[in-house]
């Protein structure tokens, strides 16, 4: 069972040595235990002044397996031999990876758990998985990396029969079509897998979420997934030339087009269904060359707000940068780079031209914004590592914070992070109300707590804000306190003109939220293309709405 | 009555003065007339290389107000004061300016007249007309600016008692928030309106499409309407903050961020929507501030699929111009630009810096791709006017070609554009086998005919080739002969490889091939949707769907 999953035709062989924890974060093996924890534990102790309880010891998953209750249904015997049954099986495929679902697996408590998991191979099999559990009445989630933060892939538990429907062999790169710079590929696959099936053709999505390691193309297309370039391709829905998905009432596939005005887009109804609409299994993207050319910069502002508006000026600038993420001093200092004040990431990408002139003109403007930039630009060809720059740190501890994550939850801690879009008229505020209810929230709730801000990718008119926060939680009490916090928190959202989700999708958490936010006659509408596409109702019951 | 209708509250005494043809595209005082289309007539035969009927005279309002049927119903009591029931507003409301709707008006067949002329002061008078059409089972069509070239306002004419919904009085930009980037205008607003009333705040949409004088943000967004910008933004969807639309079954607003990964985009179903879930009544809108550098050259090809190679080269370099428009030498000719070969505009436009840069980058892949550029790159700063230039010619000739397009149908010419997107990949075949499916059906059909192409905008996986038809038509036959080739160039289009449209919208015209590119359970859960919204069915039956 996919404890071990390949990563795609060119994994590595270490990789394929590693083991996915059953419970937390990614690789076992990069899950910080031992001397490391030790070593967390007593830095986390020092940064809230707070003495913390001794580290429980880290679940086994003998202990899971053996805690995990039956099954209430076997698999319908149509699709019996694709599906596992096995507590190992059900158990990895009862949560995603929010908070929640790391303080549940850490204590072995895998009351979600699917009464099985079913693998398909081919479309005919998912369409012969969906027959079968609309037969039978059984919720079907379908299930990519199972990386959700929200929710949004914890189908079993709740009195219903429920079958977590796992992508994973799905999961080839199908076509090329290197004119066009676009690729059809299985929603199964996993990010690696993914960019090492394109790379022989020169190719590559550069879409790259946090998640990217553990995330599928096909969770990305139903979450509307952000990736790594903060302005202009920002998420994948700017990707996707076509999407097929199999429908309890048939297969649904757009044609391929670069763009289309024939009645409102099939795939933008598509992207973001959550797997309530269909199970996504392939889809046409838009691919590019390997970067040749790159130039990236760090550049330090006094505070936060200061450098916002730095930021809000290259995002209205036409220059397009891939990268312009802005760290305030909470969220340097806990990635460990930059000095007192906020820190600006700014970079560019080009396989056809130099960026002299953009980065230039990006710097005169974040200077003109009260930047500093004190080893200036760099510039470099295709191949040349980033060692050593702020950026390269950056991104190591980017990709490291998940493991950090699951680190804290075993020591004790609420380690969580939410995130939101809004116009920047309304960000300062925004801003300043959030993060002052946040860590009201938090010291109420906990007793002390840290609130940080970055924006992760910036539009022209206005910023995706990425807040994270970190507070002790009392033990047997952290889903409540949670609770609590995550309510407080996207209350403040809202109530200041935010989105609920950026790209963490809206799952089962922020459904009450979203259901504020989604136009009511909109919410009737998507009812309505639900009962007709899924007439019982099978489809990720309690994702988007009841 | 809208025969004269503001052009916005700067518009000038000139346009002020001026009349809406009742029949023809745009002002009646600028519709070639007397001996201008004499001479064109003309022109045309030696053209054509065949003796052309003598020119019908013009058609009279007068004639056009005698000839029309009684209405079948009168306005609902509750909306009569907001209603003109009178034969000019009726017959003005009959069509839109598609070839079939020049052809009946020349002839002042006006039997697709709605009953009555509905027109709304506020969304409370919108939802009060959708209330009482619900009650009376009256058809509802809204109403723009009449420009659909698709059918998509023709409500009239089918046995069942219309109205057409004439957004004209919401025609304000209502706020600006000029740090955001994004202003909140009513649908009603005519283009010029529109940037008229952003021009004191230095901001402009900069959505020019060639129906811009004469259509409105709400058709814009009804029809996903495209642009100017030939990369990037080039329709306007891409400009959409948030829409409010009136349905039956309430208000749908969508709240305003600059993006939003919660569930599928309620925004995104509303564009496209071409009135048949509401009536959009306005929407925040991304806008630019005026640019202040500009950067143009025209650049000549010995054919035109070696310029769609560099057009390729260009909308794949990341360069993103705001310009990227290919002409073969046949539209060259047509609209007086060029020589010999295919003539491909290039233009840059920033707010924010110069684009020097750019620019060169860009003649140097025209260059490499074939392209010659005997003047070089103009670059001009704010307010410079382009007097002299080639793509100033064209930009006079692309909006004046709805003029020459009427004036061409009053003397028995066949003359339509249809258009169309695909990948890169299929592009080359999809010219020649649409090329020459039309060329066949004019001659087979016409005895004799003409076809051009251009390429309108261009993405990364594909270009937006745009054609040109011109015949002679059979005096009375002409909505046959008609019906016949555009079902020739759509099956062309579509086994091609192409959609039925890339902004020229569905509407009723083209709903036998988008009933076929459109995915199947797609379409359920759109009629699903419409199902849940208009439950009487009122809002402009036909289009989309049945």
């Amino acid at each position: 069972m996919p404890g071990r999953r390949a990563s795609g035709r060119a994994a590595s062989a270490t990789v394929d040595a590693m083991r996915r924890s059953f419970w937390a974060w990614g690789w076992e093996e990069l899950l910080p235990a031992g001397a490391a924890r030790q070593a967390l534990a007593a830095q986390v102790a020092g940064a809230l002044g707070q003495a913390m309880p001794e580290p429980k010891p880290l679940p086994t998953l003998g202990r899971a397996i053996a805690g995990i209750s039956r099954a209430s249904v076997a698999p319908p015997q149509s699709i019996a031999a694709l599906c596992d049954t096995s507590p190992e099986a059900r158990l990895r495929h009862a949560y995603g990876r929010a908070y929640p679902d790391l303080v549940r697996g850490f204590a072995c408590d895998f009351a979600a758990a699917p009464d099985f998991v079913c693998l398909p191979r081919t479309e005919e099999d998912v369409a012969r998985a969906l027959d079968a559990c609309a037969a039978n009445d059984i919720a079907v989630t379908p299930y990519g990396g199972g990386t959700s933060v929200v929710g949004g892939v914890e189908g079993g538990g709740r009195g219903r029969p429920a079958c977590a429907l796992d992508l994973a062999r799905l999961s080839s790169v199908l076509e090329v079509d290197p004119v066009s710079r676009a690729a059809r590929i299985q929603a199964g696959v996993l990010g690696p897998g993914l960019e090492a099936q394109l790379q022989p053709h020169g190719l590559t999505l550069r879409h790259f979420p946090q998640s990217f390691e553990f995330s599928t193309l096909g969770g990305w297309v139903a979450t509307r997934a952000g990736g790594h370039f903060a302005t202009l391709y920002t998420r994948i829905d700017d990707a996707i030339e076509s999407v097929r998905l199999i429908t309890p009432a048939g297969a649904w596939a757009s044609r391929r087009f670069p763009a289309s005005g024939a009645g409102p887009s099939a795939d933008r109804l598509a992207l973001g269904s959550e797997g309530v609409l269909g199970v996504i299994t392939e889809a046409w993207v838009r691919v590019h060359p390997s970067p040749r050319h790159r130039a990236s910069a760090t550049v330090f502002f006094p505070d936060f707000l200061t450098g916002a508006r730095a930021a809000r000026a290259i995002a209205q600038s036409g220059l397009y940068p891939s990268n312009c993420r802005l760290l305030d001093p909470g969220e340097a200092l806990l990635n460990g780079v930059g000095g007192e004040g906020a820190v600006l990431f700014v970079a560019f990408e080009s396989a056809d031209h130099p960026l002299q002139a953009w980065m230039s003109r990006a710097l005169e403007l974040l200077a003109e914004a009260g930047g500093t930039c004190p080893r200036g630009a760099v510039y470099r060809a295709h191949g040349e590592k980033t060692r050593g720059e702020e950026s390269a740190k950056w991104r190591d501890a980017f990709f490291a914070a998940p493991y950090l994550q699951s680190a804290l939850v075993s020591l004790g801690i609420l380690a969580d992070t939410f995130e939101t879009a809004c116009t920047w008229d309304k960000f300062e505020a925004l801003h300043a109300s959030v993060s002052s209810t946040v860590a009201d929230a938090l010291r109420r709730i906990c007793g002390a707590g840290f609130v940080s801000c970055r924006l992760t990718h910036v539009y022209p008119d206005g910023p995706a804000p990425y807040f994270t926060m970190l507070a002790p939680a009392r033990a047997g009490g952290e889903l409540a306190q949670w609770g609590e916090i995550k309510a407080a928190a996207s209350e403040a959202v809202l109530s200041a003109g935010g989105t609920i989700t950026h790209h963490h999708a809206v799952g089962r958490t922020h459904r009450p939220w979203y259901d504020r936010e989604r136009p009511e006659p909109f919410a009737a509408a998507l009812r309505a293309a639900k009962r007709a596409l899924d007439p019982t109702g099978i489809l990720n019951p309690g994702v988007l709405f009841d």
